[in-house]
């Protein structure tokens, strides 16, 4: 039967993948102040940013400012996603929570053409980042695996060759005195269903029973919160999600834009079925009407509309259908 | 392990329980060009409208000159809903394909509230209805069951009192002489969430290894396909589903409003997990955009925005992220 952890962990990237996709560019006091919205609901680990070339992502130009800005809690992780070692220099600089990441696509087509290289060759860069990690102390090392539920480019991606690029790289990392703690799955082009998810979870675990596995799911065909309840199934307890599900553009007609699940709406569903996130609902249904009215659009989450709680007897005025 | 079905038998209920949500009346002309195009694509099973009070219902009040205006396709059920006697007599009337349906609500206070009875009065009206039956020959009936995964006064409601219910009508029906044929399951309003799900289903399953079950979930909290692939994988074939996701209202400021899972995002997600469902993806899509521009307003459903094809190598120009 089911796996269910008792408690998971999410990491809210609405601040990053989700306003990095948005038309308007918030300011820096705008985005300082939905980050603090986003701790105080509970939110533990908050992605403030990217460091990456301004005109490429002009969303994310003022990354360095927001850190500045930033009024720190105790207790929450600032993190910053960068793309290249320049980026992880200025992420450092800036004051971001650094933690070890590597980061590679199952898929070679998707790998040269959004990545600009090769598997082997992204193996061949690794001594590169580990070397930056180890100065600052890093041996703990996340891998990031991009397009794990499929691409856009080359469909179906069979389970094997995702596991088998994963041990390469857990080679390495143990040749060089690192330790591979975790595998980030990204459905980065929205193709993924729960049985795919099943099955990719299911052979990593069969393959390293302890590795921690956390998931990266965008919502781009409606299916984000059922491939997370297939994950949660096989005792995933680690997820990405943006509040409000920002990032979509559904309706903007940005065709094939993928917006990650909704932090809120799957908070809401992980306390239905018992689950701890430690999240608080109604903060965070504040945090999500706030960023629909930065962002200027409908936002795609759902409990933040439709409420998460049920009326009690004496506040049921009228009767719905 | 899953037991997933190896087909599906969907049932679109957009032009019916999408549309009464719609703030938009679409004229007749509208609705039938709208069910032909669902029934180029293969919707063999279509509910056209509701025989329903007109003043309640005001979208709702041509369904005679809808049913009188078809163009009727062989091997097509063109299906209607009505609450009461005078609503099944002006459905024979006008012409539907009638099945003999009988309802309840798990949820004694929505039962009240919604229906005006209690589960014993509706118990005690059944005769009535199944003396309408009788005289179009009807024996097998399904039984509807509102509320089915809680509900927004009662909150969650026990599997137990579920069955229950469920044996108590089945009881009536086989002295009667008719047979209990299907079991309808509807998360009336929208509290649905995997877990329970497979607990109802469960436990149904558990008393009646042969008793077909039927799925109408909404999607008011993003739950919706989650909460179908829960049901797909007990083996659950037969579900209800809207066009685009029709009567959500979930931009419009319509707290609560719940539309149907979209018909071509769980359309889609079924042919990715390898399970048939019969139906003309490019044909869905085309349906889902032209009731999009009927109702003049963004609907929630993602595929036939998103795309629901990869494209080859050849029409591959420019890369995605």
């Amino acid at each position: 039967m089911a796996d269910y952890p008792k408690h998971i962990h999410i990491m809210e990237v609405g601040p990053r993948d989700g306003l990095q996709m948005e038309a308007r560019c918030l300011s820096v006091a705008e985005k300082v102040a939905l980050i603090d919205m986003l701790a105080d609901a509970g939110l533990t680990e908050i992605e403030v940013g990217s460091f990456v070339h301004p005109a490429r992502v002009p969303q994310m130009a003022d990354t360095d400012a927001v850190f500045a800005a930033l009024s720190r809690r105790e207790g929450v992780d600032y993190r910053a996603l960068w793309l290249n070692l320049r980026g992880l220099e200025r992420a450092v600089a800036a004051g971001a929570d650094i933690t070890a990441k590597l980061s590679i696509a199952t898929s070679e087509t998707f790998s040269r053409r959004n990545v600009g290289r090769s598997f082997e060759e992204s193996l061949a860069a690794m001594p590169d980042w580990l070397e930056v990690y180890a100065a600052h102390g890093l041996r703990d090392v996340s891998l990031g695996v991009m397009t794990a539920f499929g691409c856009t480019y080359e469909g179906h991606v069979p389970e094997g060759r995702t596991v088998a690029m994963i041990a390469r790289v857990a080679e390495r990392l143990d040749a060089q005195g690192f330790r591979l703690a975790e595998v980030d799955l990204a459905d980065t082009t929205g193709w993924g269903n729960p049985l795919q998810v099943s099955r990719v979870v299911g052979a990593i675990r069969e393959r390293w029973p302890e590795l921690p596995i956390k998931l990266h799911l965008h919502d781009t065909r409606g299916c984000g919160i059922a491939n997370a309840i297939a994950g949660l199934a096989l005792g995933v307890d680690r997820f990405d999600a943006s509040i409000g599900g920002l990032g979509g553009c559904p309706f903007a007609g940005l065709k094939g834009a993928a917006g990650n699940i909704a932090t809120e709406d799957f908070a809401f569903v992980c306390s239905e079925m018992g689950i701890e996130t430690g999240l608080d609902p109604d903060a965070l249904a504040a945090a999500a009407r706030h960023a629909e009215t930065l962002v200027g659009r409908p936002l795609p989450g759902k409990v933040f509309r439709a409420g998460h709680r049920r009326p009690t007897a004496s506040t049921v005025t009228s009767a719905s259908g």
